[in-house]
């Protein structure tokens, strides 16, 4: 709990519901005939609406980017380093959207939802939904809120997906676009961690496929997914410095299977707090929403052919100790572009954390994101 | 199943089991009343006990190093590639013993093997094991074997850091060692990989607290470790090149939770087959003797002191695209032997195969090798 409000903050934040009730085509070739998008704003809507900035959150994020939702809160939004007055992303200017993404479970529609079709959760009758998908029902967002045009699209890892995937199907809804620790596509070793972690859900007996709404959690395999993904989130180094080999406590080594070093602990904390806060069927469609993600794939794998109807500019930043989506796989996005002679800045940002870089407040890496959305502030008159 | 057995084989081959009645005393201040090694050898020892080299095996391996059991064989042992005669630990020249670990389950007594205080198997009864155990039990073999000296102790992986303690705890027992693809003692990231391999295990409800033999097995946790593991030997470059982002068969995307892409399929492959092989328990012991590994730990973190008695000759291999044990975490050990000035060769072979590469047979790896035996049985007139 704050116990006052810090100035920088955007404060008490209160999210809203819109349900949408024309049907989304989705990629698939399925339909979802109506859902509800949830999210939150920061900042001000000026009267002629041209001062939106939309944020897009990663696997385990949400819309509750910054600010508090209330004064119990421990902790503010995800990135409350970034978003705020006087932040990178400054409030006192811009309008910052943040919306949760379709398959999720924080309010936007996901296989937690009531099926309209039998009265139950979706479980997995829920559709895969990718990242082009969720940019279609963000777009619908986007004209319900009467905006027609987003001064910049921003997200980190599975959010700059996002945003590139906006340059692709919409570039006139968009000025610039702000891909942060991202890839074009996942690698097959990444696309091997999403399997262990969707294998570890789905083989928990509390799994039942998917049903288990009713009855328990398969916390086991969700606990076990996050522990997994945690481990690609830090850098070696990052993990070193964390936890070294340091034993628990100071204590002498168990000589058993109890807990000896402070990454065991680490790891096990971070898996229990998990899943008191995530849904595991969400789990699962997150994951395949990024081993699908391949703007390439359409275009016999030519990366710069999908961008060939952007007139976007990019900020596109990787840092160095990320091998979840290591800079090269920033690079092969800022080559794509380039290719198209678009407008493209690209930083390779000094960083000892790994991929959860995107997520700190890092002096360079924030002065660079101030400093360009400082640019286009002064661009769009506002 | 071999047609015909090669030329350059062991051909078929027959283990062994040496029972000991002398009770081991452990590191860990337990001790195990008798234990029983199971062993295989290839080549022949001369009159004079002299031409004798000890290969130790890594965390799923086990003794059959060389060779074909029977005829139905589909492969032969695991390190077939470089025991044999004209092989670099060539058996016309050098009589190859291979023992399986303590705690393991192919023979030698581990958490599967009867308790004869209970007449029960062991389970978490078994006492936790390490490195330096292990090279105590087998310089009980050794002794039983009349082998007074090894010309080398070779081991890949958890069987380098065996021969390093070869080293620290007898010196007088070998004249060289050969450590590849080892570490000076795991990383923080590698223990958070066992950790989360070992809760695999641990949390699926049909392990039943380690008394599962009567029962099932844990087979969910244990594939899910292997899987695991599986990402940490292979490189990001050698999964790319294996299977890039192919999909199954050449099939469209399922938009559903079926296996998409040929990673998926080989790791769940790899994880059913280690079920048929593996035990769970030794799976739990052998990943905490990897953690316990710190030869460094008793002198404040200085590993050149744990050298301090060694006066062995080394030759020390890394591969650069080893990201398990990186050739960096070779570098310390080389750093430590030659702050002994001992007689030490390093080399980084350029493979791209990842940790799994020191099963491999790659020309400048296997030279090096063979060159290096080579010298030795000169030198011993062998």
């Amino acid at each position: 709990m704050p116990e006052t409000i810090p100035e920088d903050s955007v404060g008490l934040v209160e999210g809203a519901v819109e349900r949408f009730d024309e049907p989304l085509e989705l990629e698939s070739g399925e339909r979802l005939e109506r859902f509800e998008l949830a999210y939150e704003t920061y900042g001000t809507l000026n009267a002629d609406h041209s001062n939106a900035v939309l944020v897009c959150h990663a696997l385990s994020g949400d819309q509750h980017a910054a600010g508090y939702q209330s004064m119990e809160d421990r902790k503010p939004g995800w990135w409350d380093n970034m978003i705020g007055p006087g932040k990178p992303l400054d409030t006192r200017r811009f309008f910052v959207v943040c919306v949760n993404v379709l398959g999720s479970c924080k309010g936007s529609t996901g296989p937690a939802s009531t099926n309209p079709g039998t009265g139950e959760p979706y479980a997995l009758d829920f559709p895969i939904v990718t990242v082009k998908d969720w940019v279609a029902s963000q777009r619908r967002l986007m004209e319900r809120m009467g905006i027609a045009k987003w001064v910049a699209v921003v997200g980190g890892s599975l959010g700059g997906m996002q945003a590139l995937q906006w340059t692709i199907d919409y570039p006139d809804c968009l000025d610039a676009c702000l891909a942060i620790a991202a890839a074009p596509k996942l690698s097959a070793q990444n696309i091997a961690f999403n399997e262990v972690a969707r294998q570890a859900i789905m083989t928990d007996p509390e799994f039942h496929g998917g049903r288990y709404y009713e009855r328990d959690t398969p916390r086991r395999g969700l606990a076990l997914a996050r522990m997994i993904g945690h481990i690609t989130y830090l850098s070696e180094d990052a993990m070193r410095d964390k936890f070294g080999r340091d034993l628990r406590k100071g204590q002498p080594l168990s000589y058993g299977f109890d807990v000896d070093f402070e990454v065991e602990s680490y790891l096990r904390y971070q898996g229990r707090r998990f899943v008191d806060r995530f849904d595991a069927n969400s789990y699962l469609y997150l994951t395949k929403v990024l081993d699908y993600f391949d703007p390439a794939g359409a275009h016999d794998g030519d990366l710069s052919q999908a961008f060939a109807r952007s007139d976007n500019r990019f900020l596109v930043i990787a840092f160095s100790s990320d091998w979840r989506f290591s800079a090269e796989r920033s690079r092969e996005i800022t080559h794509a572009l380039y290719a198209n002679n678009l407008d493209v800045t690209f930083a390779e940002i000094e960083a000892p954390q790994g991929h959860d870089a995107f997520l700190l407040k890092i002096g360079p890496y924030h002065d660079m994101v101030r400093a360009y959305m400082d640019h286009l502030a002064r661009e769009w008159g506002l």
